[in-house]
């Protein structure tokens, strides 16, 4: 067993190079037999085995630096750096992270979870490097998908001034997440697939030098699918830019690997570097269906098919549902994805009305100012994003949109904590950065019936508005609570006195199991489904602070800038006779873990809040002399 | 006069062709004379005057939609549709806007004011167009310094699968607002400044079918500037992405515009037309320093000097001696900028220490990300970019400095009301924005002293940090107090009781003011320079509170998630028995105007705080009855 020689970095310069494949093979058998237990990204992992391999053994780990783009294809890099063990607790609470992190390794020299970031960090390191007088290389690995990201075409369009060595690796698959959209995916597949390209790959100049047959030959490849002008000038584009183009190359052969690094090492400037490489590369299951298994659910690996069978549907099941039905029904609704049409639930929408289905590419910036442009010309559109993924497109969102107060709606998936992702990608945020824009509007849904009535008051709105659910299961309890939707009013479900509980979407779930917890221990207990999280319903919380001494606001999102301060800040205003406390998360981030754990390490699941109301109400009522804000 | 002849949309029309010339040097002559007397966008409106008669010229506006980038060259297209007289009043309080805006004429089809929007927001309406079953023509201009944005290549990357017509005019000046930088710059003056370049301009096939000579012409070649590749493939770039190119053509020349607008109109999807223009042609002070006269202040025609000399220093002159200074101290301090390195008051530092320094273009996200690199090498970045641009670069502060907690600083420049440029421009958020990501420390200084101390403070602090200030004139009031910054420690200036106003950075000056006028009536008051927004200073709040009956938080930014919910939020949890009021922007856009009407537009001026804080202080007593929060 080659792997079992390596125990650290660099011990994989030790084995010898006939035995790479077996290492290869053995480190795909390693990932398949731990990600078939744990979960986590498969396809991608698998796809870069021997990429990775020969980045270690072409490079001096950890001296010289690898960024991964992403980061979620690092496992293989985890495993040659003295990180097998944490496989089986991999994206576990307290276990190993699924991403990069500098605090795990010192050869992750870079934290990355969002996409098309790895350039610009890699021409920091570059530039912080040339100026304290380093001589380590340095090395960008993105994929094909992540270029789709204007973020990535600004690195390289400053790559190209760098005088000392930077290398870019394109780790080219064909496909990001979802299938690749744009001109960026033809011009690769331009350059990808021809087969006789490769005999122009020894330069513009050859290739002219050649052409006396060059005009007979101009006819004959005008014809192919990607063009005469890829055929002569592979890597224009990049080379366009200033950056040295080497490639394409065999991702999964070793030797061509070592042979291109070699190359690339010793080109001064901005090299990209051209690797083909296939998604889920030595699994079935993951090569024929490389989006299942992108994140995968723990699976069985004879079958790939998931070990746990869903009982219920999630929130983007229900999501999907009614844009097919709102698609119907309005035929002014557009749908856009930023590349991921499976995880929001918009592939339905996208077969049955393929030409209102927009999927713009890992963009999420350019995603919302389309959606602006699509309603200034009386369009519909609903952008449906990740919450961590809707940060990138902020000021669109402001600048774009609310300033003109178009009617965009946003619907904001994975919103609050999601898990296993971690810090990267909880959806903690969109309720302080959205909130205090202008013109913007926000609700969360208690449960599945409420996302649909929702979403229908929505596409009925007149102006910018989000609606928020979080990943995975959507609740079904409290059907019989659905009163229309209706601006800015919240839904009273209980009503007591004392406490009332004021709960955002996910969180009525918890605050149902509070108030049962209340009650058992002898306090009456209200509990009001918040509905809207601005406006807030300020004549109920007017109300509420009659009957009750306390307000308990309960969110999945940080406290600076959530509901709970809007609506402390309300009855500060209004000099209510109320206390408030406020259930959020705190100010930092958010690690890994399973949700629920997650959920009693920041202290919002229904023992904590219990214990917090409980205290706080027996404060106020002992400090009955101080007011009771 | 023809110009007299114009009133409203498509009078040019009636203009003979043999006149242009004559309409176009009355435009210039106007707008030189209204922006010498009202300041505005000199240099980029002078640029553009036959470029936007030639657009008016060859399309039917309203009907046809013209989407300007950035939007400050709009003048001549408001000078053509019936806004002449509102040059009087050009971007005063009430009057009109220095940009497009859907509310002033059905011709601004779609508001603009950051960089790199157009081509996404031109997309959309194409879309909208296409799906509704409209027939009109749909434009973008964008410039070539917007071009270095992502978000335009994530526009351009889509753009590629458009069917039908879509028109982006690429208004190329070899200059964005500063010197334009990287690969794509490089590229466009390959285009550009080559002679050869028109010989080969009917295309690809044509260049090849000549090739039988192309060896020996390929070795001639080779040597220019730009090199062969280019010449061979005119616009290859843009071909690459799915594009077609036209161009380039002089963008002075009525004739060849219109002559290549009408191809334009005739090509099926997205084709980008290549216009050539000079900045602040005809007006020599403008061509010799289009930079000053990006956008003027008042001046005179006959020299181009400013009309009102300065007398005080500005804070970005401040900052600038700053910078010298910090960069000589620290060899690790670098300085990025965002394309504005004048603007910002980097240029010295970038004379004195050009590898230290950084102009990255028009790309604040790349410029954060690229920072968090510099730091994670170990250098201490500090990016000076305007507190509205900033907001472009949200989810990399969050995710790619804020989570490693690196070392870098923000210098928020332009943060509170601008003033003439209006809603886009405002840097009222950045509060807000910034202090509900964990990890992030925020500053704001009162006076000219006090940016440099924070501005020290800051390179030897270990996080990320902010520190905002305002455009304009350095407040140079307070000298004598100057204690040290220590971390998250506010600054007592008066020390009374009764009323305490607690005021963040710019609205230290105007605090002063409304104590001034609280003294007057017979008010005691304490005044704080609240130094620190992110953390605040508790135990100051706490000392506060136990000698005053009401706190006045002051701060220019909108309330939502701003400083004085942070103090009402602390006291609140600490059950403190004192009243807050909060100063703060109301959660509206706030428009153009000068900055001292716009204080009073939104009530946070002297005189609306002195009697907000009255009223509030007598409601106060007369209520001692009730909860006093």
């Amino acid at each position: 067993m080659a792997l079992e020689r390596i125990n650290q970095v660099n011990d994989i310069k030790k084995i010898p190079p006939e035995e790479y494949e077996q290492l290869a093979a053995e480190i795909r058998e390693f990932l398949i037999e731990k990600i078939s237990r744990t979960g986590g990204h498969l396809a991608s992992n698998l796809g870069v085995v021997e990429l990775t391999m020969a980045l270690h053994l072409s490079f001096d780990l950890p001296k010289d630096k690898v960024i991964w783009d992403v980061g979620h294809q690092a496992y293989t890099h985890k495993l040659l750096t003295g990180r097998k063990a944490g496989f089986d607790e991999l994206r576990k609470y307290g276990g190993m992270s699924g991403f990069p992190k500098r605090k795990e390794s010192a050869c992750d020299c870079f934290d990355t979870g969002h996409s098309s970031t790895s350039i610009s960090a890699g021409i920091g390191l570059v530039a912080a490097r040339d100026l304290l007088g380093g001589d380590e290389y340095v090395i960008s690995v993105i994929g094909d998908g992540a270029l789709t990201g204007g973020m990535a075409y600004e690195a390289l369009n400053n790559a190209s001034r760098l005088k000392k060595n930077f290398i870019i690796v394109l780790n080219d698959n064909n496909m990001s997440i979802a299938e690749n959209v744009g001109g960026m995916s033809e011009y690769l597949n331009g350059l990808r697939t021809n087969e006789v390209y490769t005999n122009f790959k020894s330069g513009v100049e050859q290739s002219l030098n050649r052409l006396p047959g060059g005009a007979h030959l101009a006819n004959q490849l005008k014809k192919t699918k990607s063009g005469i002008k890829q055929l002569l000038i592979p890597g224009m584009l990049f080379e366009n830019m200033g950056i040295t183009y080497l490639g394409p190359v065999d991702g999964h052969d070793i030797g061509k690997l070592l042979d291109v690094f070699h190359k690339a090492r010793r080109v001064k400037g901005a090299v990209l570097v051209h690797v083909l490489t296939k998604k889920g590369k030595g699994f079935a299951p993951a090569e024929r269906h490389p989006a299942r298994f992108h994140g995968a659910e723990p699976f069985d690996i004879e079958n790939g098919l998931p070990r746990n069978k869903r009982k219920k549907a999630n929130y983007q099941d229900v999501f999907s549902t009614c844009m097919v039905k709102l698609g119907q029904r309005h035929e002014h609704v557009a749908a856009i994805t930023a590349a991921m049409p499976d995880g929001t639930g918009l592939k339905r929408f996208k077969n049955i009305y393929p030409e209102r289905f927009f999927d713009v590419g890992i963009a999420e910036g350019h995603a919302v100012t389309f959606a602006a442009g699509l309603a200034a010309g009386g369009m519909k559109p609903i952008f449906a994003v990740y919450s961590s993924f809707l940060q990138r497109a902020y000021d669109q969102v402001l600048h774009d949109v609310c300033i003109q107060n178009l009617p965009v709606v946003f619907a904001i998936d994975r919103a609050g904590l999601v898990g296993s992702d971690g810090e990267t990608h909880q959806g903690i945020f969109d309720l302080s950065y959205l909130s205090s824009i202008p013109n913007m509007h926000i609700m969360a849904p208690k449960n599945k019936w409420e996302l649909s009535d929702m979403l229908k008051f929505a596409v009925e709105f007149n102006g910018p508005i989000a609606l928020r659910y979080p990943r995975g299961e959507a609740y079904d309890g409290l059907r019989e609570y659905r009163k229309p939707v209706v601006y800015a009013k919240s839904e009273l479900i209980y009503e007591e006195e004392d406490i009332a509980l004021l709960a955002v979407g996910s969180m009525v779930k918890t605050a149902e199991k509070v108030r049962k917890n209340l009650k058992e221990t002898g306090y009456s207990c209200s509990l009001l489904n918040a509905r809207f999280i601005k406006p807030i319903d300020t004549e109920m919380i007017r109300e509420l602070s009659r009957e009750h001494r306390l307000l308990v606001t309960m969110e999945e999102n940080v406290e600076s800038g959530g509901y709970g301060e809007k609506v402390l800040n309300y009855a500060a205003a209004q000099n209510l006779p109320v206390q408030v406390l406020k259930i959020a998360i705190p100010d930092e981030y958010v690690e890994h873990g399973n949700v629920d754990s997650l959920y009693e390490e920041v202290g919002i699941d229904a023992e904590s809040v219990t214990k917090r109301v409980i205290e706080k109400y027996i404060i106020g009522l002992s400090r009955s002399d101080v007011p009771i804000i």
